[in-house]
C-alpha cells in the first residue's frame, strides 16, 4: 500500500511532456512533426484534461470544455487537421431572462430597463474599447496594469457607473461566465486578459460568439486523435512525481515510467505544479507565483429530455438570471441526437451554497431553477448530472486558473519563463485563447517551438 | 536518479505527524504527553520550520521567526517549560524615522505632521476597537465579515481617512510588517485576522508589545529542546510523498521511512499540503481552499558589526521608513554579544525589485538604505546576510500564509477540518498568535487535542 510500482518502464526521448490535455498534446504533436521523439505523461486513464466526452447513463455529456468560437483559429485549424467537424449550438427563437424568479422572453437586448440597458451597452463599449489596448500575451505591459491589477473589478466597476444594475450583469460575462470566481475576488487587469484573449469584450458579451459551435462527437476527440497518432509515446496512469534537472536535461519519474528526456514541457494547470518534486527546486519566482493563482468552482449541469421540449414553444434554451441559482442556460443537444440537452451552469458563491446541500436537495433546487426559465417539464430529466471538477484531484477546479488581485501584474511575466530545461504550456498560461482549448492548444505549441529553438 | 530509497524504515504508532516545525513538535509532545506513540516525519535535515538559528560567518543569526510577546502566552510557557530564558530587545535610545532620504530622530509619534498623528491615532483606535470585535479563531463568523473580507484593506483604509499619508501609514503595521503583501493583495477582514490575534491592533502597532523579547540560544532552540524529548521518534530527512487514508488510519510514504498510524497530524504550511499525494483525494473544499492561500515574501536582512555602533549615538537601532528599501530596522544583537547586529526587511514588492538586482548590487543598495537610519558606519558590516525562505522548496514565502481577497470569509471555515484520520495544524492556521511561534504551538496542541479526543 502506498509503495513503489512493481514494473517501471524506461524510456528515452528528446523532449517529455507532462499532462495529456490539449496543450501537451498539442506540444508534442508540434515536436513529433518536426521529428523529435517524445513521451506524454498523463496522471489519469484517459486524455484530454479538462475536455471530457462522456456517457452518463445513455447520454453522451461534454463534462467539460465544449465550445467553439469563430476567433479560435487555432482550435478551429487543429479540428479540421484531425478530421473533425463542428454543429452551431442551437440557439433559433427566443431567450428567456429571470428576475425574482419570473421568466421574461426576449429577444436581442435583454428585458430590463431600458436605462440600464443604455448604461450597459456603453459600458460594454468602454471596457471592449480598453480590452483591445490589453496584449492578451503581457497584459503586464499595459501602462496602467498596476493601477488595473491592485483595484477588483467589482470595484473598479462601482467606478465606471452609478448603475448598479448594469455593473452587476457587466460582471456577470467576466465573473460567473468565465473566471468562475466572484468580482471582488479578481482584479479589472485580470478581467481585462480575459476579454483580450477572446479578441475583445463584445466577444465575451455575445453568445452566438463564444459559444458558436460544437465538435461532433465531443470536444475531447480533439486530444483523443492527437494522442492516438502519437501512439505509444502516450502513457495513461502515469502521473509524474519528480522531475530531476540539470543542464543537459531532465529525469522525470512517474508511477511506472521513468522518462529521460532533453527538455520537459510541463502541460498542467499552474496549480498542479507543486505537486510534482522538482530538483533542483524551482527559484523563488516560481515558487511565488504558484501561490497566486487558483481555479475558479462551477457545477456545470446536464440535464436530458426525450425531446427538447423548450423548442415546441418557441424558446431558444438560452437563458439568462442574474441572480438565479442556474445564472446560464443553453440548448446542448448533440448532433444528430433526438434528445433534448440542457446545460446550465452554477457558479463560485453559489456552487458554494449547492455543495452544502444533500445530492437530492441540490438537484431538486437546481431543476426548479431551470423550471423558472422553461417550466415545469424541465422539472423531470431522464438523465440529470453534475460536472464536478474541484473534486478531482487531477484538476480541482474550473474552468481555468487566475490571478489573485495584483498578482497578474506582480507575476504574470514570470509564468512562461522556461527553468533550465523545464517549459511550461497550459490553457491557463495562455494569451490569445486563454481559459480555452485554443488557448492550450497555442500554449502548447508555443512552448514546443520554444523547446525546438533551444535544441537546435 | 530520482528512483526509491533503497532502505525504507517501516514504523507503527498512534500518531504519525507531518512536519518537525514547532506546531508539529508541540501537536507530537502533547500527543507523547497523553501516552501515546508518535512519528515525525520531517523533510528538512533539521527541525523547527521557518525558526532557524544559525551560524554564519562567524555570527549566530536568527534567520527564521524570533520575537516574543507578552500576549504570546502559550509560547512564553513552552520556553519556561523547556528550561530556556529570554532576554529584551535592545531599545534605550532614540528611534530614527526615514522619509525622502533623511533622518529624524524621535521618541513617541513619528515625526511628522501633528494633524497626520492624531488622524493616524484616530484610525489605529478605530481599528483596534474593530479588532477586538473579531474572534481570531473565526472571523468568519463576524457579521460584517463578507464585507470586509471583499474589500481590499487599501482600499478600507481609503474609505476610512482622507489623510492618505495616515492611511499608507497605518496599511504599514499590517502589509509589509506582518502579512508581507501589498496592502491591494489582502482584506480588512485579513488584517482585523492578523490584528485579533495579537490581541488588538495596539498590540501590532507597539513594537515594544510585538518585538519584545528574545530566546538566548535563538528560538529554533524551541523546536530542538522538544524534538530532543522526542528522541528516536523524530526522523529528519523523511520529506513525505503520500497518505493513504482509511477509516481506520494512515499509512504515511516518506523518503526513507513508512509509517502507519491511526491518525496524522498535517503540520506544514498550506502551500505545501499540495505536494502530498493523498489517497482517496481530499475533498473539494480543501482543494479549493489551498489555491486561495499563499505566503508572503520578505527578505529579513541581517548585518554585525564589530560593536553596536549606534548606541554610542544614542540611538536604539529601531528604525522606521515608509517608502525606505529597508522599512524597518531593529537592534538584534544577541545576549551577551560584544559585536552589534542590526535586522532589517525588505518586503513584498521591494523585495521583488530588489531581487533583479544582483546580489552585490542589492546587498550594496540594502545597506546605503540601513546608512541613511543610522549614518555610514552600517556600510560595511563584518557579517551581511539575506534570509530568501521563497527559495526553499519547503516553506516557498515569507513570513506565513494569508487568504487572497475574499477567501477568509469562504474558505477559512473549512481549513481546520479533519478529513477523516487527517488533523491539520500550522502558524498559518492559528487564530491566537496567527503567524507566530505562538499560534503554531497553540494550533499543535489543539490538533493533538483533537485527535486524543477522537481516539477515545
Amino acid at each position: 500500500m502506498g509503495e513503489q510500482q512493481p514494473t517501471q518502464v524506461g524510456v528515452d526521448v528528446d523532449v517529455v511532456v507532462v499532462g495529456a490535455g490539449p496543450a501537451g498534446l498539442a506540444a508534442a504533436t508540434a515536436l513529433a512533426d518536426a521529428g523529435r521523439t517524445v513521451a506524454v505523461l498523463e496522471a489519469r486513464g484517459r486524455v484530454g484534461g479538462r475536455t471530457w466526452t462522456d456517457t452518463v447513463d445513455g447520454a453522451m455529456l461534454e463534462l467539460g470544455g465544449q465550445w467553439v468560437s469563430p476567433h479560435q483559429t487555432a482550435l478551429l485549424e487543429t479540428i479540421e487537421r484531425l478530421g473533425l467537424t463542428t454543429f452551431p449550438r442551437y440557439r433559433a427563437g427566443e431567450s428567456v431572462y429571470v428576475v425574482d424568479g419570473e421568466a421574461v422572453r426576449y429577444e436581442g437586448d435583454f428585458p430590463i430597463d431600458p436605462d440600464t440597458v443604455d448604461e450597459l451597452d456603453r459600458l460594454i463599449g468602454d471596457i471592449d474599447a480598453l480590452s483591445h489596448e490589453v496584449d492578451p500575451d503581457a497584459p503586464w505591459d499595459h501602462p496602467r496594469a498596476r493601477e488595473l491589477d491592485t483595484v477588483s473589478f467589482e470595484a473598479w466597476l462601482r467606478e465606471q457607473t452609478d448603475d448598479a444594475a448594469a455593473a452587476h450583469l457587466a460582471a456577470l460575462f467576466i465573473g460567473p461566465a468565465m473566471l468562475t470566481k466572484p468580482s471582488h475576488a479578481f482584479s479589472a487587469l485580470q478581467a481585462l486578459l480575459m476579454a483580450a484573449s477572446a479578441d475583445g469584450f463584445a466577444n465575451l458579451v455575445d453568445e452566438d460568439e463564444i459559444l458558436d459551435r460544437r465538435v461532433v462527437g465531443g470536444m475531447q476527440l480533439v486530444s483523443i486523435r492527437m494522442a492516438e497518432a502519437l501512439g505509444d509515446a502516450v502513457h495513461l496512469g502515469a502521473p509524474v512525481r519528480r522531475i530531476v534537472r540539470d543542464d543537459d536535461g531532465v529525469v522525470v519519474v512517474a508511477d511506472g515510467v521513468v522518462a529521460r528526456g532533453r527538455r520537459v514541457i510541463v502541460a498542467v494547470p499552474p496549480n498542479l505544479i507543486t505537486r510534482i518534486d522538482v530538483q533542483p527546486p524551482l527559484p523563488r519566482r516560481q515558487h511565488q507565483l504558484h501561490q497566486h493563482l487558483s481555479l475558479g468552482l462551477v457545477i456545470k449541469v446536464h440535464a436530458v429530455y426525450e425531446r427538447p421540449f423548450w423548442r415546441d414553444a418557441g424558446l431558444s434554451g438560452t437563458g439568462f438570471g442574474p441572480d438565479e441559482l442556474v445564472h446560464e442556460l443553453y440548448d446542448n443537444t448533440n448532433h444528430d441526437d433526438p434528445r433534448g440537452t440542457l446545460v446550465g451552469f452554477v457558479s463560485d458563491e453559489h456552487a458554494d451554497e449547492a455543495f452544502r446541500w444533500s445530492d437530492e436537495e441540490r438537484r431538486e433546487r437546481i431543476l426548479a431553477s431551470i423550471a423558472r426559465y422553461l417550466g415545469p417539464e424541465a422539472l423531470t430529466p431522464t438523465v440529470y448530472y453534475e460536472s464536478d471538477w474541484a473534486s478531482e484531484e487531477w484538476t480541482r477546479g474550473a474552468y481555468a486558473a487566475s490571478y489573485d488581485l495584483g498578482g497578474l501584474h506582480r507575476y504574470g511575466a514570470d509564468q512562461r519563463q522556461p527553468v533550465g530545461p523545464i517549459h511550461w504550456a497550459c490553457s491557463d498560461y495562455a494569451g490569445h485563447g486563454y481559459q480555452h482549448v485554443d488557448g492550450a492548444i497555442r500554449s502548447g505549441r508555443q512552448a514546443a517551438d520554444d523547446v525546438l529553438a533551444s535544441l537546435r
